[in-house]
């Protein structure tokens, strides 16, 4: 028998859900998109993501792919999938790849976006999309402290434990960029890099936030770094805000 | 005792609520402004808006007046009042009138978004914001039955009979502005015109859809005015896709 692989695309509100990854006492989105597969493809069939999403975390692009023995039509098999998904998950792509294609190792980085949204109450429309802050932010301060963020560094202070065997991930990442985009009511900050620590972004956010808004001096962010010790390093700002934007892949098939 | 007339300008997600007005069977968004005034003013407090929005209907700027003989700090009273509503309904201008000013008789006009996605599948960050159309629209067709409906007509065969007391409303309107904007993932339709009866905007959206699609022809369009019958005309387009954007008054205290 041949078994093929293929890679999936999709989007999800994660308002709802417990997160990417199958846990006991909540619905996630690894669970719904197996239970799509395995009722369309007719066997058990097993999604590798490109990582974990965390509980109330959204994704524009989440990558993951399946093996399957069954033969089918792309674009019959997307329209039962999205069929069968509520329509807060959307496949948007599906294809081909090669057998060494890996959702996650494979992965060259990721492309995050967390959106700040500035303005005096929280729009209802974008309530569980951005966080609102109520305090004034200094956004020079801000430009300046996001700097200091980039380039390679061993962010043990800014990465949670994680609960599952990923201990032994390495610790010393490459934020290649952190750009902050002024949008319709707020500020956008866009992280990406060859790869992403438990809860790494949304510390970093806490951070810049704190420093932001002169809770912490920008002088500590070295210190912080060296410290390795993520005690030091503030709250995680909440999921809402935050949006796997794109996993990014060498060209390949 | 001194009254004091206020108008409160409020932006709503219709998603959860059974629209604007009071009703037995559902939560309305008039029943939890006026419970959230009435603790925060201490006395009973009845508003007025400027029209209802129907069930998942949105509001950007829907506006509405009260009138008290408490007085109150302002920026306090909005605090207080966001506090007490849930964060889909958020009033963010509060100001004193003159007496005569009525959120719905000195209205000069109003502003509505109708918002269309028309990828294959619909976002799931818009899906709550917006119309999925899933068949191909012709939109020189659309921009073409669009001007069919600017200016003064009667406009009986696109309004439904309200349902209460609001049958005397004169059916002859005027539609300043109908235009089609692009955005990302599809097209809005804004219009503007001096008042709406009744679902209006739906049925007109409804109409101009199966005439893009096809399905009814362009030239039926003056003929469906003359007939003043809204059985000829189509269905009303789904609720969510529309906003109330904007309501029009002259400058006044």
């Amino acid at each position: 028998m041949n078994y093929f692989r293929y890679k999936l695309i999709l989007s999800y509100d994660g308002t709802h859900y417990g997160g990417w990854q199958i846990q006991p006492n909540s619905l996630t989105i690894q669970e719904l998109v197996q239970k799509a597969l395995t009722t369309a493809l007719r066997h058990e069939t097993h999604i590798t993501g490109s990582g974990r999403t965390d509980a109330g975390v959204h994704a524009r692009a989440q990558v993951a792919h399946f093996t399957t023995d069954t033969s089918f039509d792309i674009k019959t098999l997307l329209r039962s999938l999205n069929g069968l998904l509520p329509p807060d998950i959307r496949i948007f792509d599906l294809e081909p790849v090669s057998d060494d294609f890996h959702a996650r190792y494979s992965a060259q980085g990721k492309i995050y976006h967390y959106h700040l949204h500035l303005e005096r109450y929280h729009d209802p429309f974008n309530r569980l999309y951005s966080t609102h802050i109520r305090y004034p932010l200094d956004q020079e301060l801000l430009k300046k402290a996001a700097l200091l963020f980039l380039g390679t560094h061993d962010f043990t202070s800014f990465a949670n434990e994680a609960h599952r065997g990923a201990a032994a991930n390495n610790p010393i990442k490459t934020l290649k960029r952190l750009d902050i985009i002024q949008e319709p009511g707020g500020i956008r900050l866009e992280f990406e890099g060859n790869g992403f620590l438990y809860k790494m972004v949304r510390n970093i956010v806490g951070t810049l936030l704190e420093i932001a808004s002169k809770q912490r001096k920008i002088e500590e962010i070295p210190e912080l770094f060296a410290a390795k010790n993520r005690c030091l390093a503030d709250t995680a700002a909440p999921p809402q805000g935050l949006f796997l934007h794109q996993v990014l892949y060498t060209q390949r098939r």
